[in-house]
């Protein structure tokens, strides 16, 4: 792995990211493929939308399909036909989503599969597995996430054994692969700047901020990652967990973060919500009905290029499965395309400017 | 409309309908674009099967999105960005499946609408309207058909209900657009015969045989094909409607038809059964698990270059809608194929030789 940053403005940062002789820009979107497939999409259509790199899960994929048949195939990249960067969530995130349904020990987390309820045993070093057998480019560490709110001794217990868990993903690192620390710690400043200062002693490829959108109020988020983005090493690329809407990844950026994902532009597109150079747009808004312009005029997607957004709510209406991947392609794109213009505003120091107007076109996004 | 010929072998017939300055080759199938929009697929997938027409529905457009709609961008064309051939059914047939739902008069037929309630009248004319409005390539009569089985009595009322109407249909065509007959008469040879005679003194651009694939044996539907396809004007496009299954399609044009429509290859992709060079393949099936070869081995499809077996399976398994689309690319593919196969093996005089091959593969295909 190679990281190297362009240029800066204030804590902001325009770099790019190499892993396995693949280059991407930073600031840098990763669109969710929880599969092997970001939904609705295949890997011709992401390319037609400049996605240089996707987020898969090891915790879905170790139970579906399977590791043996993403290894026989010689890695995910191979099995879904892509061939730009992967990066793959650990199951930390995952496991917590099943709520009380696990069993969380210092050995790892116990739980029922939800697709077959055959008892499956999730730990540090098995998720490392996992991963490697994948065969990602970019692996996390195994952590335990809680949720919003916890008090301090419970965050604190949960942040010391992530920093268990991580001496033990990384020991467990045995193809030696690029791996990035996730720093904990909940709400609580003092327990992010123990997480935080151990990740950094342990010497990781990269750093993310984990634990945040997890239904904490967004200034408490935004708090989070002014005070820790920059105190993360400047070397190496910084990654905010799940984030986000177009003007958080905007704030992020300006803290200094170079990586995100996020479900928002696939799971909102399938849903009719269009992210614009005028803003937010709802399919299902009447006003579309017998509109004969594309659903962005300023927009050079597949999509916007080919189709009406009278079509589209057309097609919408009609269940048609084809306006979902026509929405998400342009949903993708955007977001491509908003984090070269972060790039590009930070190479050219105005980024004030550009998200001035993230803030006029998007201060109404809910999720 | 120019029709021609190329060449012969028996009854079957190799050629060529150009309309509107768009040529395909015959025998042709037409890929079901009900609400325009072939499910799954968008145009561009759509040539990359090598389809040249599709059919599209007059019924449902006219509820949704209206002709208002299309007319506004010129036509369906426009509105789904298609430039190949489209022929609209005239909504004959779904008015039948509304069922004891529909009221009908010599006038036309008067039902609820499916979406809304509000109440329909469709007639000849506004069939023909409708259909101009779309701005189709080829319209058909409005018919009436009628399930499977019906007495003679019956049948004989509703062929000569539908021979009015054919008239009227004609008369309402102010556009001079290509328009097709449709043969009635149910399952009795005379009724057929008389159908087919005055349809035939009223000279339409093509024919088609309406009224089969409604539940009646196939060796039934056969006979109907094999007594009247042949006997319907050398020099003229004609058409089975709703039909069908490999064999069947084969059968068919060995009977003299050259046109055909069906939403087997689609509906069935969708559900998982895949048609290839080596007979019927069901996704669901164990033993695509950790098969890491195309779909079909020598098939040319983007699917099957771009695509294993097991990775669709593992899709279709975590209902990803891209293992829909990547089977129907697959299927709708080996449609066109099989039609430029059949027209092959008539230049060629071999079509005994494909059919052989045929109900080897694709003897037990049920719908």
């Amino acid at each position: 792995m190679k990281f190297s940053i362009e240029s800066k403005q204030g804590h902001a940062r325009a770099g790019s990211l190499s892993v396995n002789n693949k280059t991407i820009n930073t600031p840098a979107f990763m669109t969710i493929g929880t599969y092997g497939s970001v939904k609705t999409m295949d890997t011709n259509d992401l390319k037609k939308c400049n996605v240089e790199i996707i987020l898969s899960n090891a915790f879905h994929l170790m139970l579906r399909p399977g590791t043996d048949l993403i290894e026989k195939f010689g890695g995910l990249h191979q099995l879904m036909n892509w061939d730009g960067l992967i990066l793959t969530d650990s199951g930390g995130y995952q496991v917590f989503s099943l709520g009380k349904d696990v069993k969380i020990s210092d050995k790892g987390a116990e739980f029922r599969s939800p697709f077959n309820g055959d008892k499956v045993f999730m730990s540090p070093e098995i998720s490392i597995d996992v991963q490697t057998k994948i065969n990602t480019d970019i692996m996390m560490i195994f952590d335990e996430c809680i949720k919003y709110p916890s008090d301090l001794s419970t965050t604190e217990k949960s942040m010391e054994l992530s920093l268990r868990w991580a001496e033990r993903s990384k020991k467990a690192n045995y193809a030696s692969k690029t791996l990035f620390g996730i720093v904990q710690g909940g709400m609580y400043p003092k327990l992010r700047e123990t997480s935080r200062e151990a990740l950094i002693d342990m010497d990781f490829d990269g750093y993310a901020l984990g634990g945040l959108s997890v239904g904490e109020p967004s200034d408490v988020m935004h708090e989070i990652i002014d005070e820790n983005a920059h105190k993360l090493p400047d070397s190496k690329p910084r990654y905010v967990m799940g984030i986000g809407k177009p003007l958080d990844i905007a704030y992020a950026v300006r803290a200094g973060v170079d990586m995100f994902d996020c479900v928002i532009p696939t799971r909102n597109a399938r849903n009719g919500q269009l992210f614009t150079s005028e803003g937010i747009k709802r399919i299902r808004n009447a006003k579309y009905t017998n509109n004969t312009s594309p659903i962005d005029p300023n927009c050079q997607c597949y999509t916007c290029k080919n189709f009406s957004i009278s079509y589209i709510k057309h097609l919408d209406r009609c269940n048609e499965v084809l306006a979902a991947r026509l929405m998400t392609i342009h949903n993708v794109y955007f977001y491509q395309n908003l984090m070269a213009q972060l790039r590009n505003a930070i190479i050219a120091s105005s980024l004030d400017e550009l998200i001035n107007k993230l803030e006029n076109d998007f201060k109404e996004v809910k999720e």
